[in-house]
């Protein structure tokens, strides 16, 4: 890691998970987080939490800062991001969102941490890559020296290769957790608790740490096993749904490995 | 873990991961491999490995010994299993076949790790769910004690309850590992490596081994965000398939977050 950045004001708006998550790694390498914008309880808490001013405007933000936009995507609009005219370098945190959207802004930039931040649960960002852009060169760096103070994996990334990141990370996080929820409503229809579940969880996604996506298929669906397919489907008549995505992920998996 | 079974004769029938991977783990608790009942060479370099006895006939199993089934789920018939006529304790390896294939065979039960085993990959057997049955009560005791000597987490569990944890495993093993699959296939579109999302995997596994997934979810879908689904679908317009199971996944969690 690369040692402390001097004198850098950070400003986080917003007090949701990628808020919070972000304070925790900047404490975690003693990079101080001078204002928080937020005007809800929580980043009032958060402010508290992190020792720092709590602001409800931006034109309260001091010149010269990072300012790291913690929101939902969707409020990624240009008409929000003109109120943000100070002197100071503007990011966002979003893996969905083009730089274009700061339209012709000289001091902007991208500061995408590629995980999945739950307000519950503290992460070490050591291992997170964190996709970087700016509109300048000047920029980029100085967003080089922040993040490398955070985590060993900084890259440069474009726009459209952000989102297609983003994109497959849905598929691996977010589309994987609802199948541990299909999962675990299966099993409690015969009073089956989850837990049995959690020792393959973890070693599906251990190992693929060292194996092939393709290496590392199992299953009926490979095989090709229409009996073992069949009892399944028989057992998810009730849930047409997930019977749906059953059959859906199993001929993809067939059409996939049919050499 | 329970002390080391006496005076047990074991004989592995098969040679694949399974049989293999079992393998492993009764040597790492000091229990011998009498024998491997296997044509193939894959078998016979089993045996080598494990000092064991190649045989080629069921008539060759030793009187006495528990004889497990590492064999393809569809192969797993009666037709099959009348070969084996001994007086020993056939037992199957297989999640998705009931108890009930053994007939009105006296000494017959299940042995059934809840993991997915790939040859190329060494593993603990120590945390994985062993599920048991059988079909007298003297059976059962004497496939508890066997399987822990190689786990600590040893369950009693009926057919109908294995089919249906069996079905809960494909769900998060098979179709998570293709889900990895199709975000491997999405970035090398942009010539991105794989590698940018092993950290992510690690972590969407980890979570849920504390929050129920529920509490894990998190992604565009969860949050409603149109936006960012429609510019994903937009990305996915020329793999058609993978666009479909965008959609029914997006659907699903639409669905179960609605209230």
């Amino acid at each position: 890691m690369q040692k402390q950045v001097n004198l850098v004001y950070i400003t986080i708006v917003g007090s949701g998970n990628v808020a919070r998550r972000l304070c925790h790694a900047f404490r975690n390498a003693r990079i101080p987080i001078n204002q928080i914008l937020s005007s809800s309880t929580t980043g009032k808490k958060l402010a508290e939490d992190f020792n720092s001013q709590i602001i409800s405007s931006p034109n309260e933000i001091t010149d010269g800062s990072i300012v790291l936009l913690c929101i939902k995507d969707d409020s990624l609009k240009k008409s929000y991001l003109e109120k943000f005219k100070g002197n100071y370098l503007l990011c966002h945190t979003a893996g969905s969102v083009s730089i274009e959207v700061f339209g012709d802004r000289k001091k902007a930039g991208i500061f995408y941490p590629l995980q999945t931040l739950s307000a519950d649960r503290e992460i070490d960002f050591a291992n997170i890559p964190i996709c970087l852009e700016a509109n300048n060169l000047k920029d980029l760096s100085i967003l080089k020296i922040l993040a490398k103070n955070i985590s060993k994996d900084v890259r440069v990334i474009n726009s459209e290769q952000r989102l297609q990141i983003h994109l497959a990370a849905v598929f691996v996080s977010n589309f994987a957790n609802h199948l541990y929820k299909i999962a675990e409503d299966i099993l409690k229809e015969k009073d089956i608790s989850f837990d049995i579940l959690k020792p393959l969880i973890k070693e599906s996604a251990r190992k693929i740490q060292i194996l092939s996506p393709e290496k590392a298929q199992t299953g009926p669906a490979l095989r090709k096993d229409k009996n073992v397919i069949s009892k399944h489907l028989k057992l998810l008549d009730k849930h047409k749904e997930f019977q749906k995505i059953y059959k859906i992920i199993s001929n993809s998996i067939i059409e996939t490995y049919k050499a």
